[in-house]
């Protein structure tokens, strides 16, 4: 099934892109990789949450493979990372890179809920859904560089995606307008995150005795 | 193509589930997890075999993400073993988990090569489809704690989800009824992944000179 | 959407799967698997890009599990690794692997960018397409291995790849015919790709100061 061309979820979706292609050529340099190795890391982290929801979805061939725009995007950021590395020879650090990647993982957290909310998928599912979306680029990234995915130890990640999708649904459930609910899911996503970066916050871990 | 609603299949995958979400949530309690990425763990270990048979036959979107009991198993289960961990101190290791977790990949071999067996794949197929959908859960999760999969270095592992898949595609040649042919597949696995755990069974080695 | 069986297609298709599979084979003895280790990780290496190529085009179930053959190839070429192996103890190393590994690369490639224009994928995405299909399975083999993956840090491996894909859509915007475009972009892979494993060709490092 295939629905209605969605203007504001391709813009939505296509910012995201953008955003983890930056977060992927950046580790890929971090982790010393030749110059088409970067570019193949952040490709894969740019379009790897978006192609497993459409896959999960249904949604055939995904969004990213029918219009030349996503790669595009994908692409372009990940050369400027490059281009910025060969000019001044070194990436950004720090704050200011967690919160560029925070906003991408709270755009594709809301495109996931909206997508499968579209697709009539339950309310549990649509945040599941959601929350796939935000954290699969990125452990895609990690397993290429074979590290443990962030997502399984940094402080509030899945969770802020969780959240923003979350809200996505509530906030349909009750009625708001669909670009309303993706504003709300996506401002809650971004908040919970850059707060849990900036006070450090941590959930609890398990180690056992 | 989706075919009439089966419960017999679906009381098996869920149970396979629910079993699977315990032995990941198990596994991320040991690696050191916090609670969020033991449930993320749980969860891709639960769901990951199902989703994979389901996107490689063409039954999509994938029936864990069709109904909302599959999460509900995935996430109860995950959620129990922390809350025991968190109660006791401790999560249980030994005999009894491998058992478990050899139920789990009997019922979800089974399940791969009954599905098969539906879409009207060839019986080498069906076998190879079991087989994947067996071991599937429990790759991903060692991809994602950064450990090389246990299917590539434990005992009869993938080797009795053939079996089971195997004993499934067999006995349905030979005119058994569907539900026999499940539970002759899923005992057969079980039985042989059991006595490799108790018997300490290893296949040979190729290590090169 | 099922385009008309295509032989050429579907001969080549099976001549890179022989192909990884070996490769795949040689991986795991050398990693010191177990032997149905070993049968894993070279359907893994010999099934996943052509599997991944389809599962993205939507040509699903994918072409590798609704012929016997693929397994058959892929089964039969490990089979014959393992052999080799258990008759001579070792298995061969060295430049003449690396050219029947490029030769895979190169029929992977064209395969998938070729599949790519059946679907009417646009020129961009058709060399994405070839390129994954290309290094797809290696990936998935080294992601098992728990290795950063060559296409990662080898020295001109998905750049042969992207070649070769693109020397096919342009060959087939020039008005060439298909089994000339084919030649052409597999050619061009594989000499690329061989070139820089004898003279040692390295893409430029980005290591950050």
């Amino acid at each position: 099934v295939r629905l209605r061309a969605d203007r504001l979820l391709t813009s939505i979706d296509l910012a995201a892109t953008a955003l983890f292609a930056v977060e992927g050529a950046r580790r890929g340099v971090l982790a010393g990789l030749d110059v088409f190795g970067v570019i193949v890391v952040a490709s894969a982290t740019a379009l790897g949450g978006g192609i497993l929801r459409d896959l999960l979805i249904g949604d055939i061939p995904p969004a990213s493979l029918r219009s030349v725009a996503y790669p595009v995007a994908a692409l372009g950021a990940g050369a400027a990372v490059l281009g910025l590395f060969l000019t001044v020879g070194s990436v950004p650090t720090g704050m200011a890179m967690g919160v560029l990647d925070a906003a991408g993982l709270a755009l594709f957290a809301v495109t996931g809920a909206v997508k499968a909310l579209d697709h009539r998928m339950n309310a549990l599912l649509a945040v599941l859904l959601g929350t796939m979306t935000g954290v699969g680029g990125g452990t895609i990234r990690d397993v290429l560089l074979d590290i443990v995915p962030g997502v399984l130890r940094q402080e509030v990640y899945a969770v802020a995606a969780a959240l923003g999708a979350a809200t996505v649904v509530l906030a349909a459930r009750f009625g708001a307008r669909r670009s309303t609910a993706m504003v709300a899911g996506a401002v809650a996503c971004f908040a919970l995150r850059v707060a849990a970066l900036h006070w450090d916050w941590d959930l609890p871990r398990v180690r056992p005795r």
